[in-house]
């Protein structure tokens, strides 16, 4: 694998855990009044089609990636409409 | 273009511009207490290696897109600097 394959998999990889310390954060708080909805719905709906992209060309890192930051938005987004 | 190629490069536009509501709502109401500064340090390191990865494959959409995430993410972090 060349340094640039690697990159892009490490590049992969961070931003789909990114938002892990937000969901701590409001487990934590239980508060979520300072998020933009706009923002987390936006994020998802982009993620989501990611996630359409990488079936669609039978990416195994593409799918893994945005699978598992769709599925952390979509918390996040859980939890603003709870808490407001 | 291919409808493959059409869903990637929607993807990546959302995904590029998804934040910008959190800017917005950050500008408005200068309250950023609930953001994580973990969330969007983390964010913004992946963007950062997407765009480094941009650079060495030579790819004009995965450099402006991840360009101007990586731009809005930075913009994010200073203000919860600023507003804590």
């Amino acid at each position: 694998m060349n340094i640039d394959t690697i990159i892009g998999f490490m590049a992969a990889f961070i931003c789909a855990i990114a938002m892990t310390p937000q969901v701590v954060k409001i487990y934590r708080t239980k508060k979520t009044s300072d998020l933009s909805l706009g923002a987390f719905g936006t994020l998802a709906t982009g993620l989501f089609l990611w996630l359409v992209y990488g079936l669609l060309i039978h990416s195994i890192p593409v799918i893994t990636g945005n699978g598992i930051g769709f599925g952390i938005t979509l918390y996040i987004i859980i939890m603003k409409i709870r808490h407001g």
